[in-house]
């Protein structure tokens, strides 16, 4: 098992990055971690990482693209910087997967570039997992796909679904189409095509549930909801802006109704914030590409990349991959 | 000052508006209510209003929509209905303004039936003004308008820029465009031909801050953040269920933790809750229509149902609809 990581991707640069890859290694015997990165930049960082040197692998790169910087041009201007190299080991199957923290954009235009993806499939999507009041479940997709066709979209609730069965271990998923209302006929041409698709489908790797509100996605009302990329951007993003603002706000309402000091104000919020973070769940899975990804979130600490890892060895292991060129019935 | 109210809008039938329309009354002394009802449904509940009867007009109806009805069948079906009639006063300036609990895609169906937009106006939009940690901001539309050209996009930005000024009390509100990236070159053809119809335009009721994220909306980057209508409508039902989800978790939290007693816990949580219920704001207007339109929320009690007819009289007073005209040089 081998898995590329980009040491220079994420808000805090390697250190993080070579404290998950050490820590993923401590726990999984049978993990090789290849760390992509320039060699005097990592350098500094290897020797508190406390790495395995005989499953731990440096391959190194060029430069590597910034947090704010536009995707197209970074990639055009740095054609060997780190997350261009993970994606070339990739495709060259010198690994089952890669890993970075680094610019959304950029890893998922790096990785759709190499054109590797699993033959029936249309284009990769980005799976969110959620916490939801009945457990968690998927959103699909949130950013990779800025242009979906209902075919896409429906292979997004085949994908998900495959997804959510093995790894959040949900037997048979309900599927939904995120839509304005649960009605027929709501909505626009793609969700109303979509809905189509769905119910005209011959088998599914769970049970299709009709259309979603926003509202239903965080009360559970389906396992696997799909939408197009922007929508599904936005949704997360609110979601992560808004839990801010509503924790702060709770937390200052425990303070100001004396009933908690600062301190325990904070850590009790932060323990509900905790729940939905990126950390917890090792980030979100480029999905439908020939290989693993794993898209940790920017401001990621070395647990949340060590569990990032993990995430994606355990779709290596359990071949996720095959699981969904079979649904797809490729 | 002549308010129509859908006496028949909304999840408990007539009595939270009848009681909202005497709490109206009371407040408001150049305020008349003209309820539009069955009057063998509103009769019984008449007595116990306590409504000012030289102020109050009861105008017949027959039907009304029902809260999960499919708008456009329901409103061939009923043409009588409510809402129909609400509208009609409307257009043929019987009233200034008009006020609904009920189904919001009815109310802005039947609405947009009338064609009575102002002028220089190509698609109402409804504004939902949201809590931030700033204080207020407004995102527009949130699912009047599902087919959105830039150009409307550009309007709502004017158009939610008057509205923020002249009802949140905003001196130059902050523009925004709702996208995936703040980068330029991110995200669909809508938002970034929506961003150069902001960027080249002479004159604006506020100032263009460009791309605004998911997540910049709670956290207050701009004070207008213009987005379609599909996903306008997403966005606020997610921060719904959203919301429910989060503060039972804290609620729960903090009961497991032994901090608070459940009752405490929930009347805690229950506090920030309420800042971002329709209840405080008085509904979402939707804009663009000539008149004014006050959407209230399906459960809203009388309070709710008072302060949205206090929303629509102080639209009137304030003339916003003449300044929409004017900011958009019509």
């Amino acid at each position: 098992m081998r898995v590329a990581l980009d040491a220079l991707g994420g808000d805090h640069g390697p250190a993080p990055n070579l404290q998950g890859a050490a820590s993923a290694l401590r726990g999984l015997p049978d993990l090789t971690v290849v760390a992509v990165g320039e060699p005097g930049t990592l350098e500094p960082h290897l020797a508190s990482a406390e790495l395995d040197a005989d499953r731990f692998e440096v391959v190194p790169c060029v430069g590597s693209v910034g947090m704010d910087e536009k995707p197209t041009v970074a990639l055009r201007e740095k054609p060997e910087c780190s997350l261009a190299v993970m994606w070339k080991l990739l495709a060259e199957k010198q690994v089952d997967a890669v890993v970075s923290a680094g610019n959304t954009g950029a890893v998922v235009a790096a990785g759709l570039r190499t054109r590797q993806f699993l033959k029936p499939v249309k284009r990769p999507g980005i799976a969110v997992p959620l916490p939801t009041s009945a457990g968690r479940s998927v959103l699909m997709d949130c950013g990779a796909n800025p242009h979906a066709k209902p075919e896409h979209l429906f292979q997004y609730g085949v994908i998900g679904a495959v997804y959510a069965r093995e790894i959040l271990g949900i037997e048979r998923p309900r599927i939904g189409t995120l839509n304005i209302g649960s009605e027929e006929g709501k909505g626009n041409e793609l969700v109303g095509e979509t809905h189509e698709l769905f119910k005209s489908a011959g088998s599914l790797p769970g049970e299709y549930v009709g259309y979603v509100e926003g509202r239903g996605i965080y009360h559970g009302e389906a396992d696997v909801t799909v939408c197009e990329g922007f929508v599904g951007n936005v949704v997360l993003k609110v979601s992560e802006g808004f839990a801010q603002y509503l924790l702060r706000a709770v937390g200052e309402g425990l303070v100001g109704a004396g009933v908690l000091g600062p301190e325990d104000a904070m850590k009790t919020v932060g323990g509900v914030g905790r729940r939905f973070a990126y950390q917890a769940t090792g980030g979100a899975p480029l999905l439908g590409v020939d290989g693993a990804c794993l898209i940790a979130h920017g401001s990621s600490d070395g647990d949340a990349i060590a569990n990032a890892i993990k995430a994606a060895a355990e779709m290596v292991s359990k071949d996720v991959n095959g699981q969904i060129v079979a649904a797809l019935g490729g």
